[in-house]
């Protein structure tokens, strides 16, 4: 068993040229006008060469990481901190947005508390692993001890373990916490050098006087911590949240191991960065979902070269969005794999007749 | 049984504005912040409000209309004729984009052969409902007589008609027709006033030389015929095709019956144009499913006032655009129709807390 350390330093898998070679050609084959399927060709090629066979996207993973954030005591929500709680329970009973989705599309679903404030009864379908009563308040000190975020990030770690060994082809991994918007914003200012004006949106729904509140709240931790932000490991400890630590670990496994992503939007789209800043390369093992509502995803993408396949206003996170384009990647797997080549279909010719 | 006119003069089914204020209500009780599904929401809300009920995306059916075009003596096109029957093969024994994607959406599948240029033999899968050898080439005569333009439409009708009668509850039109987007943005020029220049694009895969003969083309035609192009009927019967007409024809009889109907990309927008023109109100009833790579398609979008869900750079036709939203409007269904309410949830009183 590697320590975290030795785990850390793991080069991110190289993607297998050959496969996507081979899939490349098979595109050329198939019955349609070249390109005419468009992002969808792209698709099952861009995966053919992450899996190193013809795509597939049958057997579907998804996670929710829960946690509190300390941050909340400055007033930066529009919802209260009980509401973890009880989407937590509405998670596992089945009546939240990511349950229907991973229901409709028969995909797996995990959720682990790793951090709420208070301590939950226990939940069928839920597992606690709480590391502490939510993060710690990171407009006055820092959001986790080092031991914290290692634990959080092992834990996103073990999930993704799991998932290799149950033939997992697709890992989703979708965030729950009240105000890990602000940690997730405070996040993308530090890696990407941007003012917390830019990136401070209205989360669940604060209002103009609100998203200004919070973007001071942000400034302020940015300059109170402006001497330890020094790597992207330390901007995750003292300015993140349990959930987007184990995101972050989760997706670093991915990329080490091999296996595809696909990134939701707001939240995870900054653990996705954060993750490639850590191990530089693990960019290409996720593929984007989905352009999220919230004003500071834009930037966030930008940082990642990112272009996600749709634009539908959401902003739930959960791993709603990344949810929604499951079914794309199918289809474009469906039609890579099941169509007819022009010799199959003897169209070959007519093309020349 | 309505005579052709009297059926054309029927209205178009109001929409179910309780339905519609229903569904919004629900929208704003489900465990989630208030809009963060988006266009998911507007989605159920809108189905809601066609279908008069809790939206519904279960029984989807799909029509391939195929047809040839005189207009083909003109040299307009990067393919040779006969891939239009090769392609009506291709769809019946499953190898075609189509083929692939109703099998993967459970979606039952008609293809119906409205005039291909020489007779086929009998193929199982195939409707053989051919009204002539291929329309007459537009640039020197009218492209159908009024009897024929009538009878493609009735087809159309009379599948739309079976449709209701099976439960259907979402439906398809699709095209196949080498040289079609000559017609079709023949077509669009003559309904938006615009010139062919602006809507000729490169189809199959014309290159620059061969997308300007094939607006030179255009443009004579719409000299040609001007003094009879004065209303959308007649558009259609002296540049159409029989497959667009049977296309206008089914998503006429859609509007007037209340079965909602997802628009595939260029040619299916055009029929919609038409059909819209024909009978004002029609396009309450059509949902937008994707961006044509077309470069004309743009335009006629907004002709329409149309903004497609997805933007996936694809431009094959045969209804694979239309395919492609279907999952996009199952997983809406499921989300109004199955995630819980706050006071399900018991969360209205983590809200309030």
């Amino acid at each position: 068993m590697l320590d975290f350390t030795q785990w850390l330093t793991l080069p991110v898998k190289a993607i297998d040229q050959n496969a996507a070679d081979a899939a490349l050609t098979r595109q050329s084959q198939l019955t349609k006008p070249a390109g005419s399927l468009g992002q969808l060709e792209q698709l099952a090629v861009q995966l053919a060469a992450l899996q190193g066979t013809s795509p597939q996207a049958d057997h579907v993973h998804i996670t929710v990481y829960a946690a509190d954030h300390g941050v909340m005591a400055e007033n930066i929500s529009a919802y209260p901190q009980s509401v973890t709680a009880a989407m937590i329970r509405n998670f596992a009973s089945g009546g939240a947005a990511i349950s229907v989705l991973s229901k409709h599309l028969d995909a797996s679903l995990d959720v682990i508390n790793v951090g709420t404030v208070s301590e939950l009864e226990e939940i069928k379908g839920v597992q606690d692993q709480r590391i502490a009563n939510g993060t710690a308040n990171f407009h006055q000190q820092a959001a986790m001890t080092e031991a914290e975020c290692q634990q959080a990030m092992l834990i996103g770690q073990h999930n993704v373990e799991c998932c290799l060994q149950n033939g997992t082809q697709i890992y989703i991994a979708g965030d729950m916490g009240i105000g890990n918007t602000t940690a997730a914003s405070a996040m993308a200012c530090a890696m990407l050098n941007l003012p917390a004006s830019q990136l401070a949106g209205p989360g669940t729904g604060l209002n103009a006087e609100g998203v200004s509140h919070k973007a001071q709240i942000i400034a302020e931790a940015l300059l109170l911590h402006k001497n330890h932000l020094d790597s992207p490991l330390a901007i995750l400890r003292y300015l993140g949240g349990f959930e987007i630590a184990a995101m972050v670990g989760s997706y670093l496994h991915c990329a080490k191991s091999g296996l595809p992503v696909v990134i939701d939007g707001f939240i995870s789209s900054v653990a996705a960065l954060c993750a490639e800043q850590i191990c530089p390369g693990s960019r290409q093992w996720f593929l984007f979902s989905h352009h999220s509502a919230e004003p500071g995803h834009s930037a966030v993408l930008q940082g990642l070269e990112a272009q996600p396949l749709v634009n539908f206003n959401m902003r739930l996170g959960e791993a709603s969005g990344a949810a929604v384009a499951i079914p794309l990647l199918r289809m474009a797997c469906a039609l890579h794999n099941q169509m007819a080549t022009f010799e199959e279909a003897a169209i070959a010719g007519a093309l020349n007749s």
